[in-house]
C-alpha cells in the first residue's frame, strides 16, 4: 500500500496509413493510467498538423467520445499519463508537450526526471529563453530544439541533445513525419517497442499497454538508444549506448509497473513473486496464514506462501470505488481512513498467527493502522515483512518519496519499527535480493535504499531555491497531504 | 465477471445527539458503492427540517466537502445507493424519496423490489394519486402515508402498509423525530442494525458498512420486523414476522455482497470459500494451477486449490481504473474490450492446465473472451468452474438478470456451453449447495436457478403495458448496451 | 429598475406535421426569459410519449444544441420560463409539470399563483395524495387529474378543475393528443394566442414570443376561457367567461411585460409613453433634460419628455453583461454595486436640471444611490417622478414585491421619501392614470397599490405554517438577499 | 448593430496596502468586458509571488466567489479581458500571460496587435526561442526579457523592448515589485490612469472601468510613454513619445469603447451625439421618426433627431438576455434570427417615414434584415444613415473587421447598397467629421475607412504562411461563422 508515486507514462504510435489513432492511445492510456493519475494528454499529428487533447483527470474521465473523436485522422501520435509530484503544479504542466518553432515543430511526451534540470534551465534562460511550465520536459524541448537549428533532422538533434540532459527520461517525440523514441543512457524509466497486425509501430512505458492495444512486443529500447520511425523506415542511433552502465529503477519491479507488464523479458509478477520467495528464506515465521496488503501486496504474499507452505489467504477487501476525489472524513472518522479503504477480513484472521506482506514503509503511520485493524480483527500473531529493503534516500530519477527526513527508516532500527507499528516481528527484502530475477540481466538502481546514485545529484539548496522562484501558479499551492 | 446488477443500497442512523451526520452516512455510502452506482443521495432530519443531497453518479463525485457541509446538523439520517434497472430511468427516481405530506413527512430509502407494483399503482391512481417517479418505491410511500391517515403512528402506518406490499423491501424510513427500519417478511434483501460508541444506532444494507463508519454489528432485522428507533428507545413490531418462509436472495452470497460482510452470521467471503471447496468435490479435475477472474471469482478458487491441493496463482490483473465512463472503443477494438479490463498473467497459465473459477455465466460472450485471452497466453488446458448454478429465470425481486431468452443455459447444455467457450471441461455448482453454508440457517430464495418462486409474480404481458405507459422521461431512452 | 419580480412565462405549440418543434419553443421562451430567470423547461408530445429538459439557468444555458436536439420530434409541446418567489424552492418546481398518471397524462405549465393553495393541499392531503414539490402548480395538476376520473374528456376535467381554483392561472397544457390553454375568470396575468404559416397555433404569454418565432397574434384567450385545440379543431370552452369582473395585472403595463408586446390591443410601449405624458401633466417641472432610468424607465421618460418639451438625454449606461452570476464585492465596493450596474453620463448632466424618471420605488435605496451617482456627475437639480402609484400592498397574483412593512410608501410621506432619497421634488403617477390607455378596456388589478383585492386573499398565518411545513429542500434555504 | 470585434480591455493596480485585490479587478475587467468576451484572468502579485485566475468564458461566469477569494491578497494586480479574432485560437491564449525567467518574472495584458509579428517571432525562433502561444503577445514578452538581460530595471527592459514592437500596444505589466503601463509611440488604443482613495494608482483600457472600481481618472497615458510605479513613486520614460504622430482608433470613438468612458477628454457618448448631428446636416430627410439600431446606433439617432428637429423614438427592443450561447435555429429561423435579438415597436414606426441610424454596414445581411423587420411593422420611408464611413480596408491594429474582399463597400456605391440593403435612401458619415469633437486634439487612424496605415502593414502572403505554420491547436480549428 505505497504512497510512493511514479511521474508518467508514455505511448506513441506510427501507423502506415492516416487512420483514427486517438483511440489507440486512449486504450494505451487507460492501461498506463497507474503510473499518472494527474492529468493526461492526446496529441494526434495529421501530415503535420498537431491536434491535442489534454487535460486535468482520469484518463476515461478526460476522454469522451466526443473528444475523441475531435482528434480526428492522423499517422503519428502521441499520449501521456502524469503524476504530479510538486504542490505548485497546474494546467500548463499536462503533456504531450507542444512545441511549434519553424524547425522544430514536435510533441513531446517525457517519463523521468532530469538531474541537472535546474542550471539547463539557468544557462537557458540566462541566453534569452522563457520557460513556460515548471516541469524539466520544457529543458529538454529547448536542448533539441536549439539542437535542430544547427543539425540535419529532428533524429540528430535529440542525439546533440542528449549531449546536454543528464538524469532519467524515456522520451516519445513526433515531428511532422517521424516518431522517435529515446531513452537515457542508465534507462532508468522503461520503454519498449511493439508492433500492431496492421503494421503500424508502437512504444510505450510497460508492455501492459501493449497488450492493451493488441500489439506484440518486439524489445525495450535499449539504455542510451534513439529509435526514428518515418515511411522510409526505422533506424536506431545507438551512439549514446554503452557508455556508462544500465541502472533501471528497481522500483519498477517492486511497486511502480502493472504486474502483468515484462520489462527487459523478466515478468514482473514473477519478480514479486520471487521476492516474496527470498522474504520467506529471509525471515522464515511459523505462521497459519500468510496475507498481502492489497493490491501491491498480493504477489509476493503468494510467492511468501509457496515458499514456506503457509496457507495463502485473502485477508483484507478493498473497497475498488476510492478515488481521487474521496473526502477525508472528520476528526473522529479521519483515524478510520484506512478502514474505509481497507477491511480486513475476520474469517481468515481471527485467532490466526498472521504473515502480512507490504511493499514498503514509508513514514509507519499507515503500516501502524493496518496492524491495528488485524488485531481489531482478531490476529492472535502479526509478522509482517516487506518485499523491499528500507527506504532511505531520496529519489532524483522521477519517483516521489518523501523526504529522507520523515523517512522511518533513517530514524530507527528494524526492531523499533517493529514495536512503533505494532507487529510481532518485522523483516524486510535484502538490497541484493532486488529484484531478484534470474531472467533479467540489467543492472538496477537501488539508490533510494543505499543511497549509491548513479549521476551527479542536485544540491538540495539550489534545488529549493529554483523552486522558489518558479512558484507562479494558476492556484495557490495546495496543502499537501501524505500519508504513510 | 458478472454483469448482473442489484438494485440498491440503504443506511439510516439514528444520534442521541444532533451533530453532523452526513460524513457518517458518506462514508458508510462509500461502503455500500459495489450494490449501486447509478446515483446516491442522502437526507439530514435536523428536528423535522430534512434537508437532502441527491445526484446522479458515484458517491465520491457527488458528496464534495461543501455538500457535505451544506447538509448541516441533524438527529437522524437515510442514505442510498441506486443502480437503474432499466433504460428510461432519470432524475426522479433518485432516493431517499422525500414525502412532505402533513401527516407523512418522511424520508425513505428502498432496496428490492415489489411483484405487486403494477396493480398497486393502477389502484392508487384510480382514486386521484399521482405517480411522479417510475419506481416503485413511490407506491410504498403512497401506502404508508394513505394509511398514515387513520394510523397512531408512522410505524402504526408502515405496518398496515405491509399488508399492500408483495415482493422484496428492505426499507430505512425517517420520519420527523423516528427512524424505521423494515424488512418484508421473506426476507429477501438483508439489513441489519448496528451501534456505534456514542450510542447511534445504524441500520445499513449490509455489515462492511458498519464497518466503514465504525459501528458495531448487533444483528439482522428479522423478515417483517419493523424496527423504530426514537428518543423513547427501541421498538421491533413482529407482527409480520413468521408468517411464511425466510428467502433470503442466494445471489448475495454468490456476487452481490462484499466478501467482508456478514448476512445472518454468516461470512460472505467463507461462502465463497466454501463454494469453490464444494466446486472441487463435485467437479474435480487434473491441473496446475487454479485461477479465478477477479474480483468475484478470486475467493472460491481459493477454495478449489485449498480442496484440490493444485495450487493458486494470480491469473489476470484487472485494471482498477475501470469506470462507468469507460468508451467502447470502434470495431477493431471492441473485440478486446474484455483484454482492456483484464489481462492475463503469462508467467503463471503458459503451458499449463489452469482451472478457471468464475462466478457465472449469463450469456456467454464474456467467458468466452476470457477463455480466447488464456488459450492466447498459453494455457494448455482450461477447466471451467461456476460457483453457482445455471441462471435459468427471471428475478423479480429486485436482481437485474438478462431477459431469459437471452441466458445461455435454458437452450444449451453443459457440455455445448463448454463447446461454445471453447473450454476443456465445465462444471456448475449445484444447487442444493448454495451458498454451502452450515452456520446459516436461514431458507434462500434461489428462483432464478430453479424457478421456484416464493411469491406470485407479475404477468409479463401487464409489465410491459405498465414501462410503456409509464415512459415519460426527461432523456430519450437510452438504447440500452449489455454484454456478457 | 425595479427589484419585483414576475413568476412565470409560458408557451405552447400544436403542429398539424410531426416536426422539431423544441427550436421553436425554445426561441419564443428566450423572448420570455424576462419573466422568469431561475429555470426554464420545454416537453415535447410525441404521440403520446412526453420527453422533457428542464434545469435551473438561463434559456440559452440549459438549451444547448445537444439538448435540443435530443428532444426530438413531435406534434404538441409546451415550455416554461420560472422566477422562484421563495428562498427555499428547488430543482422539483422546475415547470413544465409532467404528469404521467394512466387516464390523465399531461404536460402542464403554469403562470400565476392560487389564492387557495394551502386550503386546497391541506385538502387533497388529507384524502391521501402526496405533494413532491412546494408550487401551488402540483395542486391544479391534482385537481385536473381527479376532475378527469369522472370526466369525459381532458378539457372538461380542466373546466370542472377549474370550479376549485382560486386566484390567478394562465394555463397550458399538453395532453397526449391535445394542447389546452386556460385562463383564470379575472384574466390577472396575459395568454394570448397566434397562428404560424404552417397552420400551427401557439400560445404565449406575450406577443413578443409570438413575434419571435414568426407567428401572427390572432387574439388573447378570454377571462376564463378554455381553448382546445386537436386534430378535430379548435374547441372554446367559454362557461367560466363573465362571472366576474376582468382584472389584468396592471404592472404588467408598467413593467413586466417587454416593451414591444401587445396585451389586449394595447401596446406596452405606449402604455409607458403615456404614463409619461401624464407624469408631464401631473407632476410639470422647469428643467434641462429628462432622462429614464435603463431599461424600464427609457419609454416613460421618452413621453414626459415629448409632452413636457424638455430634451430627452440618455442619463445612464447600463452594463449589458450584468448576470444572475455577478458576486457583489466587499463592503468597500459593495455600496457601490449599483454603480456596477449604471453608470451616469456626465456629459448629460452636468450642470443640469434633470428629471429622472424609474417605474416604482420599493424600499428606496437603490433610489437613494441613483440619485447619488446623478449629483457626483454634477446634477444640479434632480426631479424624481415615478410612472407608478406607490406600492403599499402585497400581491398574491404571482407578483414577488417586498413584504409590505418594508415598502417605504407605507411608512413616509411623498415629501418624506424625497427627502429621505436625496431628491429635489417627487411624483408618481395617480392610480387613476394607471395605466392609462384609451385603446383597451379591460379592467385592471391595482391592488398593489389600493390593497382592493378582486379575490379573497390567504390570512396570513395560515401562510407562514404552510410555508414551514413545506420546508423540505435540496439545499439548505439561501440566504435571502433583496435589494430596493 | 457592429459584429466588428475588439481584441482586448486592460487592468492593473498597485496598492500601498497589502490586501485582496481581486475584487477590485473583477469589477474593473466586469466594466471592461464589451471589450472581449472570450476569455478573462487575473494576476495577483503578492510580493513576488504571482497567483492567477484565467479562463475561457466571460468575467461573471470565471470568477466565482471561491475563485476571487483564493487569488489571495497582493501588492500589485493585473487582469485581461479578450476577443479571439483567430478561429485557432486556445487556452494557452488567455491573458494575463505570466513569465517566470529568473530576470524578468512578470504578468502581462495587452491590448493591440503587432505588425511585425511575424518577423520578430521568426528571428527569435532563428535564435533558439519557443514559442507556446499563437499570440504576439508572446513576442512582445520575449522582447522584454532578452533586453532585460542586459537593462539595469524592468522599466528599463520595457523601453528597450519597444524598439523592436512594430504595431498598436497598450501593455500593464506587474513585475515583482512594480506595475508597469506602457502604450506604442501611436497610441493606437487608449490607456488611462486612475487612483482611488487609497492612494492606489490603477490602469485602465477606458476610465468607465475607473468609474467601476471607485476611481478618479487622472490622466491618459501618452503615445509612447512607459509609466512606472512603485514603492519608490511614479516614473514616466517619455523617451519614445513625439517621435511620431498620434493615431487614436477612430472606431474606438464610433463604436467601440462605452459611451460612459472619456478618451482624451472627450466624452465618447458626445462623439457619438455629435456624429449624428454632422449626419444630419450631411444628410438631411424629411421624415416623422429618428430611431436607432441598438445599442451602438441609439445616441447618434439622439444626435440625428437633436440636430434635424425630428422625433426621437424608440424603434426596437432587443432581447437582453442574448448571450455568446445562443444557438442559432434551423433553417427556417435562421433567416430569423435578427428578429430573435431585435424586435421592432410596430407602434413608433407603423405608418411613419423613419430615419434609421446604425453605426456600420459590414456585408450588409444584417441591415437588409433590419430594415426587413421595421418594413414588416409598417415603415413607410426608411431613410438609413451610418454615423461613420463605409469600411473599406483590413486593420492590423487589433480590430477584426471583415475580409476586405466581403466588405460591401468595396465593391458598390451608395446608391447600390441602397437599393441592396432595401433603403430609401442611405448616408454615410464623412471621413473628415470623424469623430467630429472640437474637444479633443489627438490624431485618429482612419486606415479602415480610407486605407492609409501609419506604419507598414504585413503583407498577406506572410502573413498566411505564418498562420499555418502555427496551427498547432487544442482543438480542430473551429468552421467560423461570420454574419453582417
Amino acid at each position: 500500500m505505497t504512497e510512493i508515486h511514479e511521474e508518467c507514462g508514455v505511448f506513441g504510435i506510427f501507423s502506415p496509413n492516416r487512420r483514427s489513432l486517438a483511440e489507440i492511445v486512449y486504450t494505451a492510456l487507460y492501461a498506463l493510467q497507474h503510473r499518472g493519475q494527474e492529468s493526461a494528454g492526446i496529441a494526434v499529428n495529421d501530415d503535420g498538423i498537431f491536434t491535442t487533447c489534454r487535460d486535468i483527470g482520469l484518463v476515461a474521465e478526460i476522454f469522451t467520445r466526443e473528444k475523441i473523436s475531435s482528434l480526428g485522422n492522423g499517422n503519428i501520435a502521441v499520449g501521456h499519463v502524469r503524476y504530479s509530484t510538486t504542490g505548485m503544479d497546474s494546467r500548463r504542466n499536462i503533456q504531450p508537450l507542444l512545441i511549434n518553432h519553424y524547425k522544430g515543430q514536435m510533441a513531446l511526451a517525457h517519463n523521468g526526471n532530469l538531474t541537472n534540470a535546474f542550471p539547463l534551465r539557468r544557462e537557458l534562460e540566462s541566453r534569452g529563453s522563457i520557460f513556460h511550465s515548471t516541469s524539466d520536459t520544457e529543458a529538454i524541448a529547448y536542448s533539441i530544439v536549439q539542437a535542430r537549428l544547427g543539425a540535419p533532422s529532428i533524429e540528430a538533434a535529440v542525439s546533440t541533445a542528449m549531449d546536454r540532459l543528464e538524469g532519467a527520461y524515456s522520451l516519445v517525440i513526433s515531428s511532422p513525419s517521424k516518431l522517435i523514441a529515446a531513452r537515457d543512457p542508465h534507462g532508468f524509466r522503461p520503454l519498449c517497442m511493439g508492433a500492431l497486425p496492421d503494421g503500424s509501430v508502437v512504444f510505450a512505458s510497460e508492455t501492459c499497454a501493449l497488450d492493451a492495444v493488441g500489439a506484440d512486443c518486439l524489445r525495450e529500447i535499449l539504455p542510451g538508444e534513439v529509435v526514428t520511425i518515418s515511411n522510409d523506415g526505422l533506424f536506431s542511433d545507438m551512439s549514446h549506448c554503452g557508455r556508462t552502465e544500465e541502472k533501471l529503477c528497481a522500483f519498477e519491479f517492486i511497486y511502480f509497473a502493472r504486474p502483468d507488464s515484462v520489462i527487459n523479458g523478466a515478468s514482473v509478477h514473477q519478480a514479486r513473486l520471487r521476492a516474496g520467495r527470498f522474504l520467506a528464506k529471509e525471515h522464515p515465521v511459523a505462521a497459519d496464514v500468510v496475507i498481502g496488503v492489497p493490491d501491491s501486496g498480493l504477489d509476493a504474499a503468494l510467492g511468501y506462501a509457496q515458499e514456506s507452505g503457509i496457507p495463502y489467504g485473502i485477508g483484507f477487501i478493498k473497497n475498488k470505488y476510492i478515488g481521487r476525489t474521496f473526502i477525508a472524513p472528520d476528526q473522529m472518522l479521519r483515524e478510520r481512513d484506512v478502514s474505509i479503504k481497507l477491511n480486513p477480513l475476520r474469517s481468515t484472521v481471527d485467532g490466526k498467527r498472521v504473515v502480512l506482506i507490504d511493499d514498503s514503509i514509508v513514514r509507519g503511520t499507515t503500516s501502524r493502522r493496518i496492524v491495528s485493524l488485524l488485531r481489531k480483527a482478531g490476529a492472535k500473531e502479526i509478522h509482517m515483512r516487506i518485499s523491499a529493503p528500507p527506504f532511505i534516500a531520496a529519489c532524483y530519477y522521477g519517483t516521489d518519496i518523501d523526504d529522507p527526513d520523515k523517512l522511518i527508516a533513517n530514524h530507527h532500527t528494524v526492531e523499533e519499527i517493529a514495536e512503533m507499528i505494532g507487529v510481532d516481528s518485522l523483516g524486510y527484502l535484502r538490497v541484493e535480493n532486488v529484484p531478484c530475477l534470474p531472467e533479467t540481466s540489467c543492472g538496477l538502481c537501488t539508490a533510494c535504499f543505499d543511497g549509491r546514485y548513479p549521476t551527479s545529484v542536485p544540491d538540495d539548496s539550489s534545488k529549493s531555491r529554483f523552486e522558489r522562484k518558479i512558484h507562479m501558479s494558476d492556484e495557490r499551492p495546495k496543502q499537501e497531504i501524505k500519508q504513510t
